[in-house]
């Protein structure tokens, strides 16, 4: 009889674990969901800020390369990239496949699909003013149905950059420096290449500042952006629920922490250099700050954030400079250092001053070198794929439908001349009908 | 002694089930306030869509009827509304009441009060321009506090859709396809048709494009309200946790698809039709997809909330084209036809390739014809009600009070005649002075 | 044998107990997370306000201050202020310390940063258009690391104010009525005073409107204000689960109500006194219900909480005028009377018709003047913190570093001088440089 008893009770032990995991489970779910929602929200962001730093000829087709990013991002995410990035292996972990719309619940897919529409979002702005919309159109199914998620599945579906042999330590990315910032900032080097200057951007060789039309437009996005970004890189916990709960929070704090850390640092760093706080660079610095610190939100002290955060925001000052005055690209809107070159720092600094839990990984707290080293693959790994497979089916394009349109259409604006209507319509509207 | 034990035992059991009940009726509570917070941040995107899409001279105007809308429709709606809403059976499920400043919990009133708030701003956008402020301001209170709730009940409340013995199946409008948006599209009709078009509207019979005058306020409201409409949508589960929990993530996940297939859609459909693509009309083709999946977000999967979205982004472009051209009403931002008509639409859809669970009842997925039939019915109660409803208040408001301000202000401008102030003020706001 | 199946099902009851308790904390973090996430982004909604009722030629610099306030306040309120706050007690309840980087969980520290930055940005609105940015950065600091946080440190962290023995009953501020807004607010108005008004803002002695550059951006920004507003009171619960989720969904519901109240009050009040209803002061209007109900949305029903905000609404109407006319101070946003006068009443209204659960603590519903009376002495006690901390860190800067920026300058406007850029570049941006 007490023998009945005892396993009744053993029975009942089990009830509460299972509870308790059945409400961790939808703790986590909820906690996912609502962060897809904030992600989801960063493409008002990203369209406020391409089109506050760029000319008010071409707002229009901002909106509406970013209407495309959202909307068949989503389409082609849901048939195809999804399965790419998290089916099953089929080789080495480098390409996975589970099947077209392959689903492995509501909450998570959602959630991967506004990050892949935020690698598309990328590339939009280092092109802006000049890039013909379809070839913009075709281009953003691309990366968000094949460049992005087999990229993607290297790491979060336990991917080579996870299991391979000769890596000397797993590579880290926590909420995806790397794999969406740096993979977006990456395409966007080589399509601004491929794709050319604007007109009038570069004199005798010299870059011309050419102003955006409204930073008060910028301002509002960057505010959305950060906020969207708790969600970006906290939903990444994937999780919530006793030591998830605590942990998400701290990706939350640190990542505040390092946005702020990037805008301080670029707007002391252009105030000591240009004698003046520059509002454009402390918009980028945030961002920058927010880009250094997405791999690492997971592996970082308050310290180690806002250290990582600082560096970011004055790289950021320093490779705008270098992008247009050395390698003579025009980036319309700076896209390849905040997510590019951030990007790439951020992913580094994990072996420098990372911690797992109490134990220090990084070089510079006696981590020794392993982890910098799996970094510094990832990093080159990630780099090389978005510039090959950018370069083939950017020029693919540029050899067939054409990149750019045509000097005309560019000097009238893309909003003329692709869309036929004005972002602020008056009598001008009605003379162009 | 082992029986009490046993007894024991049974407590416990109890206790765990409890917990589990507790902890559930806590998540639900959740997600339904921070639903409703996102559905109070749609009033922004309302704002916004409203302003842009309209003229300059007129945007103060439309601020201060969104004001009107949220927070006279919070003290009606709490007062009255949501008491005939959700208060007991007085008559055959057509009328409720429960008392005035009636309350059942905070969580669902407040997801309940921004709800009605919502369906009383998009009857503002369609009679932009030309109507009296005091007529909108009691028009709003009567929607808010009476046809609204009244209607709402018939459904939510288990009033007589879901009950009376005719019905052929229980009518389904999960997030108010019909109940909110088709309501307000209804009313929209009865009270652009009412108040008259905008002077210049119609030249000889034929509509002239009034332009808006700020596409990137219309674009970020656009966003908005996809953002809201998550809450909007996913809320409407009324509840988290074991199945709730994937059921609401399959709602936000569906109501993403939908919105992004009536944005390309209305995208891929203007490209054709008017060789470009275009902006208005592709924000206009997002909220369609979403109008179209607010009935049926729990009744869809995936390839069919697409499909639906799809249907509804091209059926608004000709809709807005309808009612302007063979209609002749103006409705200044297409309320009629993104929230009336889509909103009959999503509602139609059910009974066309809805399911439950894994059955179908749909017309397409061998589900007969009954839900269609009580799909049908529902669509045409509420478009009666609201037309209705609408014509005898807003009628004796014409003859008395009138609806409509004189030529001269509104040749001025709305937010000089009615507010005194512009929205952009500058010199010209002191010559009015 | 049966004593030790006893013993194990007291055990499994402790095991309910405890996971009851983990979820809660679960719960607890979660939602404070969220509210987190929705008070950060009141600082767009402030960037929105400010600089949409100020001038052009000053927002630039507007968005330099947002961002420095939640940047720089951010860095510090980590190193310091969270520490002076929270930390231990070091006398009579007066002054905390917990040393420097002091943390105790993510989410809270995160939950108070937000708070933190928001009352450095009220003092921004006040001073606008003729600041130094320098001094502006300095005094930020300041406030964010010391004044703020020593006075929250009085009632959130079982300060003097809740256990000084000649307190006639414990002084309640649920989410900061005195300690964020009336702080920030009392400390606008000595910035506002010794800065100095704009020039041209007095003409013969009497004040001339200097209208804002942007109303629809003004609305945009209360919208979202409003919006933060939800996570600012309901996140004030500091937990949710059981009878704690229902009392943050009441804040939620009562915050809701008494903003509705607070702009309809404005609203009709300008109708009434002015011809017409303005937007400006009902956007104010709003905003002083909400602060109206910050201290006592713990304490209010749905009636006392409209009536709170319809005074609140009035009294900031009447505020402004008085801080213009009879003060002859320029306050660029209404922020004194938004946020000192209208935190006062807040505070106060407890006192006169508050509940404790059932139970009345107000002199209007059977509660004494007790309550009354403590309110009073905290509404003195910030006051006096505010005024004379702010005065004499202001007072040095202005002997030293000095407050305000030339007269040529504040005549080209802050935008060009101290940030060497526009809001909305074009020509003119050129042109400077």
């Amino acid at each position: 009889m007490s023998l009945l008893n005892i396993s009744l009770l053993i029975q009942d032990t089990t009830a509460i674990d299972a509870l308790a995991e059945s409400v961790k489970g939808d703790m986590g779910m909820l906690w996912m969901l609502i962060s897809g929602i904030l992600v989801f929200f960063m493409q008002a962001g990203f369209f406020l800020v391409e089109s506050g730093m760029t000319d008010s000829k071409n707002a229009v087709n901002i909106a509406m390369k970013n209407f495309l990013d959202i909307a068949v991002g989503s389409l082609a995410f849901w048939f195809i990239g999804y399965s790419l990035m998290y089916g099953a292996d089929q080789g080495g972990g480098f390409f996975h496949w589970g099947g077209f719309t392959f689903s492995q619940g509501a909450a998570d897919l959602f959630f991967q699909t506004v990050f892949a529409a935020t690698a598309a979002t990328i590339v939009s702005g280092a092109i802006a003013g000049r890039t013909k919309y379809t070839t913009y159109a075709i281009f953003s199914i691309i990366l968000t149905a094949l460049i992005y998620p087999i990229a993607g599945g290297w790491e979060w579906n336990g991917g080579w950059l996870n299991t391979a042999s000769f890596m000397p330590a797993e590579f880290i990315d926590f909420a995806g420096s790397s794999i969406v910032h740096s993979v977006g900032g990456w395409a966007a080097l080589v399509a601004a290449w491929l794709v050319g200057p604007r007109i009038g951007k570069f004199l005798d060789g010299k870059p011309v500042e050419m102003h955006g039309h409204n930073q008060m437009y910028a301002t509002l996005g960057v505010f959305i952006l950060w906020l969207g970004w708790f969600g970006f890189n906290g939903g990444s916990q994937l999780a919530w629920g006793g030591d998830d709960s605590a942990a998400a929070s701290q990706v939350v704090l640190v990542t505040n922490l390092a946005a702020s850390a990037g805008a301080i640092a670029a707007l002391l760093f252009t105030w000591i250099k240009m004698g003046k706080p520059n509002l454009g660079m402390t918009l980028n610095g945030a961002l920058a700050g927010l880009v250094s610190i997405t791999a690492g939100c997971g592996n970082m002290g308050e310290g180690g954030a806002i250290l990582a955060g600082l560096i970011g925001g004055i790289l950021v000052v320093l490779s705008i400079g270098f992008v247009e005055k050395t390698l003579k690209i025009d980036d319309a809107v700076g896209a390849i250092s905040v997510h590019g070159v951030a990007g790439a720092w951020g992913t580094l600094v994990i072996g420098l001053w990372g911690v797992d839990g109490d134990t220090g990984i990084g070089l510079f707290n006696g981590g020794g070198a392993a982890q910098l080293g799996a970094q510094a693959i990832g990093v080159i790994a990630y780099a090389l794929w978005a510039v090959v497979t950018s370069f083939i089916f950017l020029y693919i394009m540029k050899v067939t439908v054409g990149l750019r349109v045509t000097e005309e259409e560019e000097i009238a604006g893309l909003d003329i001349s692709e869309h036929g209507s004005l972002a602020y319509p008056g009598k001008r509207q009605r003379e162009i009908e």
